[in-house]
């Protein structure tokens, strides 16, 4: 394995030598490498990723190139993000390890990743499109969620473990550039990376681009990214990042993980099963299965927040190891639930916030998602996303008017029947 | 300079050869070696400090030991408190380079710090203390604290660059933990490092430690320590910290630098001030300048919060490369002018907690200060030392009391006058 050069590209051919020579992940496939199979399965616009199939099982390997890949070298991107990639999901794994892909092997010289290849999931957005069932899913997220945002916050790790962490993650500021780009700034002025279902929507980005008090609102939100350090964030965590079956979840893709604020995480799921939820209406011949995948979509919003909030409060009754509210000034744990109850209802502000920004940057900004991308109509599309914005512009402009995940739920409700 | 074996402890003996071989600083001192006279100067617990006067010039020297100088090695102390106080002045340098130390050498190997030699300077709480007047120190206090606080915060530091210095200051967690314990935690329980006027305050301790709304005001506060990356902060902003002569005023010991909220710098520098206004009282004997000294160190509080929000909206006003509520997005600055106060409101709040969780370390917790030390009589300390602690005590449970600096100082005159 050393006879590569730092960041070449590895393909069918060059991966199994090179996978040979790790011992966990030769013998997690079995048999010679000659008799390996690698199939490029990568349906991101970012990375390389490639599942490879053994006598004795599969692993998962991704290799970040120092640009983007759709791009090439014309959008240079630090392939470092691998590095924060795999620390991330080794420090989420302390925690919950369940909702994650094992790990196997970590080459900061190639900048690769290799995992267990998690099979038979697929990504949750297309399950979710699709109308299928997942019992579990909610509670899996909620247990994710508080597994890792959690025990990643001062509630249970103790500062002078934490504050090194902070220190390592803030290395990846080229990642959460972009996000502090693509989510708080760019979209909100000319920028030649937006686009939107034009001319449908023009008028719609016109007004979000003069609205001064929606402008203010997510300037708010932005320097909670980037000044709150409360826990170690997945920072990118939509349904694309997520795979399911119907009794596993997990939870890839790390590559933007940052401390900042838990409701951003928490925002940012609930805004793609939002968008989800929306983009049902997509298609415009009858389905009798529509409202029922609705209903679905939206009480798994409802029981991922309820989840979260109990598994949270259930982990704050816990002895805990954190800096905050330490035990030994507060002996009577009854004395702290109403801190815990206020604790809980700022991560659900923030999270209404940038639950909102998140809807608004995946329809008028750069990257868009495939739910509504697979609607063909550019009229029935634009519909959806016009009920997205009108979600997302209320939940910026009156945080405080949803107290209760109830709230946005039937906020959601409202915005699909406003217009038609 | 390379003969020296890492950290070990220069003298009188051993600076002249070692500070011989930086050239910058043998030319500050002029003549040769054998001819600079070296004299211990430290009046702190912590380090080591000597001047150092040549033929042509003066420097300072302060060496860090990997303990606390006082304790010797039964308190361990990272000597790399030495390093961050040199990025510090460094950073902050960048900005307001007037009120700072001129840096002239750092060598990292021996936890070492060379600047220039401020003279006739005293340190500020002595001279306080005296009744000194210093017509220009409000105004410079303020001028320090928008320099370093805005110009190192997201309105001014663009997170491509201001993210790598929180990753760096991150790492001065032992120092920062000092602050976690002294301020927000060991005080509010038994702890063999406390201590207070005995038996004269013993009541009083009994019931701060009891009284669970003080203890979870200050527990938010402790939060926004841990989870805030507001700003490059000096970290431990008291009176003896600050050099000053009647036209000079310069900051120094930045050895507990971290990215903080910005209020944690104003409010511990307020709480000093303020407890030099109550530590006035301290002397039974008639004193006829005592009323002025006191009208004129609640005039430097109101003058130092004036000029400091006077200087941040100013500052906020100029053409700023931060990534906080960017210029792209508000072509007329205008409309911005509510969201600037409702900031220095914040930072207000802010100042307020933390104002009063300082006052109330600096008497029942380890570190003294000298102002109130200086009481022969007990009894005459513990009332000065009630007086802080009442005011203290308002302050941090009822914070959103106090909206104006006068707000502040009016609640100091009250506290003052309440008890006898």
């Amino acid at each position: 394995m050393n006879d590569f050069v730092p960041s070449e590209l590895l393909d069918e051919k060059t991966l199994p030598p090179y996978l040979s020579a790790i011992p966990n992940v030769a013998e997690r496939l079995g048999g010679h490498s000659s008799g390996w199979r690698v199939r490029e399965i990568g349906d991101g616009n970012v990375n390389y990723v490639f599942a490879v199939h053994g006598p004795a099982g599969r692993v998962c390997v991704k290799q970040a190139m120092p640009y983007v890949r759709v791009s090439g070298e014309s959008w240079p991107l630090t392939p470092r993000r691998a590095y924060y990639e795999y620390r991330a999901l080794v420090e989420h794994g302390r925690h919950v390890p369940a909702r994650l892909p094992e790990v196997l092997h970590h080459d900061s010289r190639m900048n690769l990743l290799v995992t267990e290849h998690l099979s038979p999931h697929v990504v949750l957005r297309e399950g979710l499109r699709h109308g299928n069932r997942y019992p579990h899913l909610a509670d899996h997220l909620a247990q994710y969620l508080v597994g890792s945002l959690f025990h990643t916050s001062d509630l249970a790790h103790a500062a002078i473990d934490k504050r090194p962490l902070v220190a390592l993650f803030s290395g990846n500021h080229e990642m959460t550039q972009i996000m502090e780009d693509m989510i708080f700034t760019e979209i909100y002025h000319e920028h030649g990376r937006n686009r939107w279902t034009s001319p449908q929507l023009d008028d719609t980005v016109a007004r979000l681009r003069d609205d001064v008090d929606l402008k203010v609102a997510v300037a708010r939100l932005k320097v909670r990214y980037l000044t709150c350090t409360e826990a170690l964030l997945h920072g990118d965590l939509h349904t694309g990042s997520i795979l399911v079956t119907e009794d596993d979840t997990r939870v890839f893709d790390q590559e933007f993980a940052c401390y900042g604020p838990i409701g951003f995480d928490v925002g940012t799921l609930l805004a793609h099963l939002l968008i989800g939820y929306f983009a049902q209406d997509g298609p415009t011949v009858a389905d009798p299965e529509r409202t029922d995948r609705q209903t679905r979509l939206l009480q798994v919003v409802e029981d991922v927040w309820t989840g979260f909030a109990r598994g949270w409060a259930a982990a704050w009754e816990q002895p805990r190891q954190g800096d905050a509210y330490p035990r030994v000034l507060f002996d009577d744990a009854d004395v702290l639930a109403g801190e815990r109850e206020r604790h809980l209802a700022g991560i659900f502000t923030d999270s209404v916030g940038f639950c909102g920004a998140e809807i608004i940057r995946r329809i008028i900004g750069m990257a868009h998602v495939a739910e509504l991308r697979a609607i063909e109509s550019d009229d029935a599309r634009a519909r959806c996303e016009q009920r997205c914005l009108r979600l997302a512009t209320h939940l910026l402009k009156h945080p405080h008017a949803h107290r209760t995940i109830r709230d946005l739920t039937d906020a959601a409700r409202t915005a699909r029947l406003t217009t038609s």
